[in-house]
Order: structure tokens, then sequence, then C-alpha cells
């Protein structure tokens, strides 16, 4: 006799429809009837140290599978999870939360329940203001719709959303789920689609010269091959940010660099701030991708295009999707208004540096960042993966020129610090074939390092570099002070204490070198080498900051 | 010249003046203001490794100290720090939560801001759900007024409260703040505290036995002398609750044990089921202070005195606050209704169990759970501070027997798992002449294990007991399945990775005999345990759990 269907199983039933294969989280007596569910299922559970960190691991799976889920128990759980939802809603990762909740019985007749502040609908609350939809699952004879209605948001808005189960739905029956192809793709209105389309074309038309900033929400909303086809059509050199990165390949001939107003790339500066129109796709201009106010970016030559609305100049247009618009420009506009259709035309494409040459075996100097950066880089072959912490020291991954098929991840607009360690545990789960190396600073270490723990119980092989700079020295630009001291660890032990292989430190470029042939023979090992380099040697990028003053600046 | 008074250092000064001389937090751009205000006040900056951290310390410190302040940036920080203000506003520990945030002028002209999620009162209204009260001080000009109402209601409330200041607010310049005595006495309505005095005198006097429940709010509003007095006038046994232990001294003659139903102490449990009358005084009446639901408690006998109300039977008397009632009671009885006053009369008084002798020096049998907290009792002396997680180990420390001024902390409510870390590191600040023993399972070590850290860094000297079962044991009592494994670490081997001296791993009696002798000729030195137990060896408590089913039951 087939097992009846329950609302628990259900909800299994359509992670699984909608592509999730592992599930992040941290068990608790309120969820574990779903979590039953979850393993009875065809689903694998990964379990983290705390919540926070399993909300941190599921945003990277997300950026990679597409979706996520990150399952917790009441109170204790969804409320530790809730700022690493708030990131996945900030940069748009389709992250679906789970959270047990007491039985229904206690809203009609409430006791004082452990693992509550006695107000049933305080956690539901909290997650209204960081996701894009959050619902109590309170009745079973619903919940199947509800929770349809949830999954589809969280496909179509690439955002998160929140459900909530009390233990004594869970078991509840509920109808079969039957197959689930929801419609998720965004929409436009005809007539505002057609006069954005046709203002756009014409500026570009006009314009002797264009760039193409590519943008985070092409990939979310699959979108990503128009676009490379609209900028080949074009023949326009195109940037990334550093929450872009990678979402078109830097290999690309049109590829002009990482842009941050002055806190980025001079090259891909120089391109941006020269053209006469710039065609922004998909970027959530945010404080971190403009440079912190150090932009150079006219509006009355600027085309921004989101997943919803596309603004030209100083007027939006509102009900214009993101791939509709990108379509559309492509039928508009004649091939290469800005060159040969394909080729570079006035493009002034990312000059790709000669790998620096190892500095002899010096071990008698100290290893400086840019040293680290200029022969790391070596490492990142096909099928990786970078994973960038913020902060002083981790911002200078994204000066690393990415091979054909690899994957830069960094959580560079909402910057919450510590996001790195579980995010590379998350991108290893979500592509097992790809190696991980993860930039990130002590401070930032010290945050989530016991998520190194699960990376050794997984079995997985990602090489951890700690930027060790002692301290918080992000903040030490800003404002330097006792607040920004911490305690030096040995961080090169930590996959030992968790029962994997001893680390490496690495204090010169001789040892560096030392350190780079051992990844390179010891595929398949995790390994977490200490990068020791002087406190205040910060990434390219931040000169940029301490020359504008610092006046309000990344890092947590 | 006198430096001018701002927001910043007005809020900074009015810390020192409620009485918190630490502050919990971590640094970010947006609170680097205040901080330079912590810095210059009279306030000693505790840097914490992430947020939540600081947040469990400043509960810690909260519950010993008075009050307490954690002070965090923007959504990153605050959201990350919910969960422990929740645990504190669930416990009524007084929490003073400050949180920098973006300049004014984008709340009229909005960027998309790094560290935020584009709704600039979204963490507001998740702290409306864990504070007593939350402000945004946006105009200097009512700060000092909103500051002030603020503080006041955290010490009259006893629970947490949110202060959000942008950081452009923090510089700017306000009224000096004077003196601050503010009225923090909750008050009776005096005809309705009469009758309600006058009802639960009678019942009291008409019954042959009745017992206190000594509960924790006594403790929080300071009236634990007069609960005292009262308690010695009626000459009636006492017991406390795994939330209230050490509320009053476990060497009082009327001391009859630790309650909880059948998941408490047997002795308390025949003394508390079998009085004619149950006087609870300042319990939460939580499912866990009540066994989860194995407590055997007819209301027809039960007098439930809280901080502004009092049950008797079914009936509710508001506005009368604890102290009132108290010092009510005990002008309305006459001297020792169930014996000689003073003397412990028809009291059963706890018995304080012979230490057991060392088991010779075993080294060939595991050790149990049982013989540890048998033998491990003997460490505690006066001054020292049991910090205990929650858990299927650490509640058996709820069975310590304390000394005369010792101190036990256990977040036996709420039970946000992995507090116990950050909570000896915040009790030690608090009371830098104590020592801490930290009992914490393996699984509830690994969600906080690097505040280990900052306890080197800070030179105290805890023990930490590290109860090894090899798993999340609670969830295994309820529910067995794979979610319920863990990574093994080394665990004997963290306060050394962090920089501190090596640890101890005993899994035999022999071994425990050889780690208490040199836990007792090393004072001043920080030093962690490695407990090896059983993977089902819990404690007494949790048996009755496991005997009633586990319904519903502690532990995240």
């Amino acid at each position: 006799m087939a097992r009846e269907w329950t609302v628990g199983r259900y909800l299994a039933r359509r992670l699984e429809q909608v592509g999730v294969r592992q599930v992040f989280g941290v068990p608790g007596d309120y969820v574990m009837g779903f979590l039953e569910e979850v393993v009875a299922a065809d689903l694998e559970w990964i379990g983290t140290c705390n919540e926070l960190n399993a909300g941190y691991a599921a945003d990277a799976y997300g950026r990679i599978n597409g979706v996520a889920a990150a399952v917790v128990t009441y109170d204790v759980g969804g409320l530790s999870l809730l700022n690493a939802v708030a990131g996945s809603h900030a940069e748009r990762v389709p992250v679906i939360v789970v959270s047990g909740a007491p039985p229904t019985i206690e809203i009609k007749h409430p006791h004082v329940l452990h693992h509550t502040t006695g107000d049933l609908d305080a956690q539901l609350n909290a997650y209204h203001a960081v996701t894009e939809t959050a619902v109590q699952l309170r009745d079973a004879a619903q919940a199947p719709d509800l929770i349809d209605a949830a999954l589809a948001t969280c496909l179509r808005q690439q955002r998160p959303v929140y459900l909530e189960l009390p233990m004594d739905v869970v078991g509840a029956p509920c109808r079969a789920p039957g197959g689930f192809r929801p419609d998720v793709a965004l929409s436009s209105d005809p007539e505002v689609l057609d006069e954005a389309v046709q203002e756009a074309a014409a500026m570009l038309s006009a314009a002797a010269s264009g760039v193409v900033m590519a943008g985070i929400e092409a990939r979310r909303l699959r979108c990503d091959v128009q676009m490379q086809s609209l900028i080949e059509h074009l023949g326009a050199p195109f940037v990334t940010t550093c929450l872009s990165k990678t979402v078109l390949s830097e290999r690309h001939p049109l590829f002009a660099g990482v842009y941050a107003g002055r806190m980025g790339q001079e090259g891909a500066r120089a391109v941006v701030e020269g053209a006469e129109v710039v065609l922004s796709l998909g970027n959530l201009m945010t404080d971190f991708d403009l440079g912190f106010y150090t932009a150079q970016l006219d509006p009355a030559r600027l085309i921004v295009a989101n997943s919803d609305r596309v603004r030209v100049k100083h007027h939006v247009y509102d009900q214009v999707d993101l791939r509709s618009f990108i379509e559309g420009l492509r039928r508009a506009l004649p091939a290469g208004p800005f060159g040969e259709s394909g080729g570079n035309g006035k493009a002034a494409p990312h000059r790709i540096p000669a790998a620096s040459r190892p500095a002899a075996r010096d071990d008698a100097s100290p290893l400086t960042l840019a040293q680290f950066y200029a022969r790391v880089g070596d490492l990142i072959g096909p099928r990786s993966i970078v994973v960038a912490d913020i902060g002083a020291a981790g911002l200078g991954a994204a000066d690393l020129l990415m091979p054909e098929d690899s994957l830069y991840l960094s959580q560079a607009f909402y910057m919450s610090v510590g996001w790195g360690v579980p995010a590379a545990l998350g991108a290893g789960v979500a592509s097992p074939g790809s190696r991980v190396f993860a930039f990130v600073g002590d401070g930032a270490l010290q945050f989530t390092a016991q998520e190194l723990s699960t990376i050794v119980r997984l079995g997985q092989d990602p090489v951890v570099f700690v930027l060790d700079n002692d301290g918080y020295t992000v903040e030490r630009v800003i404002h330097e002070g006792p607040f920004n001291d911490i305690q030096r660890w040995r961080y090169e032990r930590l996959f030992e204490v968790f029962g994997g292989p001893p680390g490496l430190r690495v204090a010169t470029p001789g040892e560096l070198e030392r350190a780079l042939e051992h990844i390179r023979t010891h595929p398949g090992e995790p390994l977490i080498v200490d990068v020791v380099i002087a406190r205040m040697d910060i990434a390219e990028g931040m000169k940029g900051l301490v020359a504008i003053g610092g006046r309000s600046t990344p890092g947590a």
C-alpha cells in the first residue's frame, strides 16, 4: 500500500521537484517530523554546526544550483538563521526556509513553551522583512496551495521564502502533490516594453561608444546567454562587478574587467566612465558596485535594466522584464554599432596579466598581499570555484583573472563577514566535481570557523587561504581602535583539530611557492593555509577607499 | 574646554550610569562612531568573534551584573544578534542593544546600501518582537529622552531594549546627561494587592502543608531577600527550578531540591506535589519548569505570583507586583504556619549526597555520566559559577548541590543550544573573582566554539567540560536519525589552537580523577576537558523524558 501523503511529505516532494538535492540545517525538536520526511525523500541532509552557517551554506549552494533549502527548528533556530536569509534576499538567491513550530493547539491554548518568546507570530514577523513571502502552514487542507504558491514566488522572484510548519501539521494528511511546473517567468507589459526598447536602442545607436555592465540578475533569471549574445551583437566591451564577476566568461574577447568606481580595476573604470552610453543589465547598482560613491556615472548616459523595470536617464519603465528587454534590444539594434559583430570594435579588452614568476626562493622577506594574489591565480583552473569573503584582503580575489568554466562567488552587496567558510562548504556540496578555493580574512574566519569541520566530515577538498593580517583591517582603515584587535589563532591547525589533515603557514614568498606546489600535488585533500601578511597590507581596491577617506565602507 | 555632549557620548554616559561596566560586541562601519565613545568612556570593550556570541555573553553578564549592553553594526550585525536577545527577553535579562545604522539622509534619499535589505525599518521590526521597546534615534534633540525612557523600561521590566543609532546622529550635539535615577519599581493597585494578599494568606493559613517554588523573577526584581524572609517566616520548604537554581542558597535548611516534574529531583517532586498549597514566587511556569507536562500541580492548590500579577486557583489579579505581594504575605501571615519559624517544620530538606569516593584508579571501564557528576561536584566551591548549556548531558549539572555564595546559570527556558561557551565568557567578565565551570554538550560546543578564543585573549580561567556523547543526544532521545550525527572534534586541543594551554581527555574514572587533581592544582588557567561518555548515557532528568516518550522536549 502506498504511503499516505502528508503535509511534510508533500513539502519534501516539492523540494525535490524544484531541484533541491541537498538540504542544509540543524535538527531541533519542533522540526524532527519534517526531518524524517527529508531523509525518507530523495534529499541529502547536510547538517551544519549552527543555523547561521546553514543559511550561508544554502546561500552559496543556491547561487550554483539555482535553488536551495534550509531547515531549522523554531525561534532558537529560525532567529539564528535570519541574517543569512537577509543576505540571500539582498543578493537575490532563492532559498526556501522551512522552520518547525509548536503544535497548533498552542495558538488557542497557549503554554509557556521553551524555544519561544511567548509570541507565536514573532518569527513570522521577523521573516516578513527578509523574504519575498512568509507563511504559516497551520491548516493541512490549505498547506499544499500555500506551499506551491510560495515555491513559485521563490523561483519567479529569485528571493527567499519562509514556510513555518507546526509539528502537528507535518504528519497531517493532504492531497497528493502530482507534477509541479509553475509559471515562473517574469512578464512585461508589451507596450511599455516596446517603448523602453525603442528609446534605449535609439540612445545606443546614436552613441559613438558604449559599454555593458553585465549583472548578476541575468544569471539568476537565466538570461545570461541572451546577454552575451546582445554584447556580441553590439560588439561592445563589457564589465562585471564584484557581485557579478564570472556571470560571463572573463576570457571573452570583449571582457574589460571588474568595475567598482575607483575601488575596482583601472582599465574597467576607463572603459565604463569613458563610454557615451552605459547599459547596465541586471546590476543592483549598490554602493559597492559604484565604488562607494567614487563612480563617475552621469545618469544622462545610463540605461539600467533590472529584473522587472528599466530606468533610462531619469525616468522609469515599470513592468519590463530583463529577458524581454535584452531580447528586444537584440532585435531592435543593427549588428555592431560599436565595431564588428563579435569583434572587439572600440573595446579595450581586459589585459590578461602575465603570470608573475616566483620570487626565487625568497625566505627572508615578508610576503605581501600583492605577491600572494599574483601567484595564487595559477592554481585556479577550469571547474574551479573561488569563494571570497569580504574584507581588506579578501577583496583582492576580485582581481584574479578567472579561467573559462570557473565561478567566482562573493557576497559583495550584503557583505556579511564570515559568509566565506560556510559558503565554501555549500559550493562544494552544489558542485562536487569542482575544487573550491576560499579567500577569507582572519577576522572573517573567526565568525564561522566551526564549519571547517563539516567540510572534513563530508570529505570535501577546498583550499582555504586565511589572509592573516592580525585583526579587522577594513575597520582599521575606517577607524582604528582597540575594537579592531582579535586573538591570533593557529589557523593552520584548524582542520586538524576538526579531524582533518594539518595545514600550512606561509609568511614569505618562498613558503608560498612550496605551499602552492603542495596544493598542486595534493588534489582531493582539504587544506588550510595561514597566509601571514602585514597588518595594513590591503587589496588594491581598498587603496581607492583609503584615498576617499573611507566614509562608508565594506566589511561588517 | 569641556568636550561637547553628543548623542553617542550621552548614550555611553548613560550606560555607565545604569551600571554597565563592560560592553560586548563586534565592530562594523555603521557603528564605528559609537565605538569611539565606548572606548572614551569608562567602559571596557569586549570584542567577541561574532554577534550571536556577543549576545549570549551579554546575557550571562546581565544575569550576574544586573544589566548588560551589546553593540553591533546594522543588519549583518543586528540580525545575527537577534536570537540571543530573544533568549534574554524570554528569561528576563536586561540587555541594552545598540545598533549602528546608515545615515538619516538615506531615509529621504535612499541608495542601495551594503549591509541592508533595502528596508531601513526591517531590523527595527525584527527587534520589536524580542525587546520590551525598540526605537530609532533619528533626531538628536529627541534622542536623550528616548534613551532615558528605553533604559528605564529595560531596568523596570528586566527585559532587553533596542536602540538604533544612525551614523550621522552619533556625533550630533545634544543636551548634557546630568544624573540618572529613573523610577524603576513596579507598582501595585493597593486594593487589588490587598485582596490578593488576603486570599493567598487565607489559603496558606488553612493548609496543613505548603511549599514555595522560588523563582528567577525574585532575583531580577531584587526581592530575593524578601522571598527568603517569607520562606523562613512560613517555615515552608522551598524548591527552585533549573532556571532559578541558586536564587536562594542550596545550603539553606529549608531547601528541598530542584523541581521539574518527573524530570527533576524525586525529593523535590514529593515535596511539591504532596503539599496542600504551592506558592510560586516569580517562576515563569514554562513547559520545562513543569517537567514537560509531567508536573502534577492541581491549579486549585496553586498561588502563582509573577512580576506584575498573581493568579490564585483559576483567577487573576492584575497590577500586583511581586515584591509588594511577598512583603504583604509576610505581614499578613502568622509566623510558622507549617512549623517553627526558621525551622524546617514539615519540610523534607534536600538530602546532601555524601561525596562519592573515587572509583579507585579504574582505567579499564568507561566513564559514566553519573560517575562524572558524582565526582565533579567536589570542585565547586564558594564563589564558583556553574554554566550549564542545554542538552542530555548538560542537564545533569542541575543536580549538583551548590555551595553557599555560588551561582548556577542555565538558559533553561529559551534553551538556545550553544549559549554555554559565550555565557562562560560573559560570566567571567562579570565576576572576575569567581571561577567558572562550564558543562557543555559536544553538539552545543560546536555552535559557538570560537568564543573559547576570547576566553584565552582575556586571560580567563574557566574549566570547560565537553560532555562528549558523539552527537545530538537529546534529539536521539526524541527521534533518532542521521541528522543527529556530528563530526567528532579533538575538543581537548581547542584552547591550544586558539593560543591557550593544552586540554585533557578523560574516558575512564581514573582519568577523571587525575583531571580533577590537575584542576585543583592549576587555578588561574583555563582548561578544556573532553569527557568521553557513551552515546545514550543521559542525565537522570532526561530519563523521565524518555519514560514519557519525549513528545516535546528540551534542546534545539
